[in-house]
């Protein structure tokens, strides 16, 4: 059944088929977890290959992974043709990116036929709970695939 | 010589030896470059392994270096006994990140005792020229060590 | 009765008097319609002498608003010596501001000893309903009184 | 004679006459003291009625002349029929906005047909000299008009 919020009945497997072509998605052993039409969310584990000098997940990969989330929510909300790129994001870090599992939400707060504004959290998961470490504002751009 | 204009007369063993424990540096292959006053250069050369889905650098890796270039920037300026952490920072895409040769330049644009605002820039290199294709506006925080 | 949430049991009375101290919120009209602990609303109405080119209100003056309320918003939770100062912050607007009264909507996301970061709307409301002008992304500052 | 960086041959009167229509503007004394292909500038003198509680100029209205500077700075690379719309700015506040006069000054980094990506800085200026009181990062977008 198409869903009845994407212009695009196979948005969720135009994702997936596009996650699966990022190189770095695969080097740092990202998963996508949730693709709904506006808001995807992609997960990581902890690896020392990701760190910045205090040993936390270094904050070029906190935002490659919300940075995506932020996209694909955009994406899923797009016609079947269209690809998206980032025009731009800001990111606010709120604590140390330390944690076993860390969780990018990112979600389509309006959409466009051109730009779509999304917002985006990244949360820390580990036994004592989660925290949310960063928040996102980006814009996003439709492009003809 | 104890170099004028940092409070630390070895700021650039301490940036060295800060980046080297960098696990997500290493991965990627990224070099410290420039290491003077208010300034930091870090480059990266194209790896399939950093690629978004249409074969360019991840916007995650553009960001990881500037912010790199930018943190160790404002940390240059800092005394001694003084860490960076990032507070926040935007970044825009001017054009694909496509290129053998990726250079971010990160600079201290206004130091202060807490907080740094610095600029940075990252330049794609090929046999054809240069381009700017990210430009980033950031907050760094000194942290005692 | 003291407010459980905020370390200052005049909190209120402190924004009001600071934000009466303000000559630009005098001159656009600018009324505080919620102070809480952790979130502050300003209301402005539709005046021509705060457009832009094409008759909506100025972006300037919708961020005025809103990094008030955001400014605010972070005020509230700070001990009673302190003031806060604008660090920075991001704002995407979303669509044109117009209408006949603009609500902006700050909220502390995470407040800190030192800097708070808020998330903040603009809406635009008129005969027809209200709609999602303005976001905003904000670092604020706690600076001794 | 025509300019030979702008599209249209008579961007300054088209800048001027947009300028002129802006409630705001006239409302804060702004003045256009340069336009040029790429480049405006824009200055208010300081008013009490522009200010925030500690007497210093708003952040909202240091924003609103570095807003219109870097818009006019992307409209005067356009053709004739477009006029410009602020999609998102991000803005750091490095000193107090103290001073006699501020200057702010619009550069247009990254031309594009659709989007443009802008820098911005202000100058408050007194007897004493001047000093950077704010660095905006921007991205405009062309409208038809």
């Amino acid at each position: 059944m198409m869903n009845p919020l994407s212009p695009d009945p196979d948005f969720d497997s135009r994702i997936q088929t596009s996650f699966a072509r990022q190189g770095l998605m695969n080097t740092i052993g990202a998963r996508l977890t949730k693709v709904i039409p506006g808001e995807v969310n992609i997960e990581i584990l902890f690896r020392e290959s990701l760190t910045q000098q205090h040993g936390f997940v270094h904050a070029g990969i906190v935002t490659a992974i919300v940075d995506n989330a932020c996209g694909y929510a955009a994406n899923s909300l797009m016609p079947p043709d269209c690809e998206v790129l980032t025009v731009e994001y800001k990111v606010n870090f709120l604590s140390p990116a330390t944690g076993e599992k860390f969780l990018a939400i990112g979600k389509a707060v309006k959409p466009g036929n051109t730009l779509t504004v999304c917002a985006g959290e990244v949360w820390a998961h580990d036994k004592g709970g989660k925290k949310l470490i960063a928040v996102m504002q980006a814009t996003m751009m439709a492009v003809k695939g």
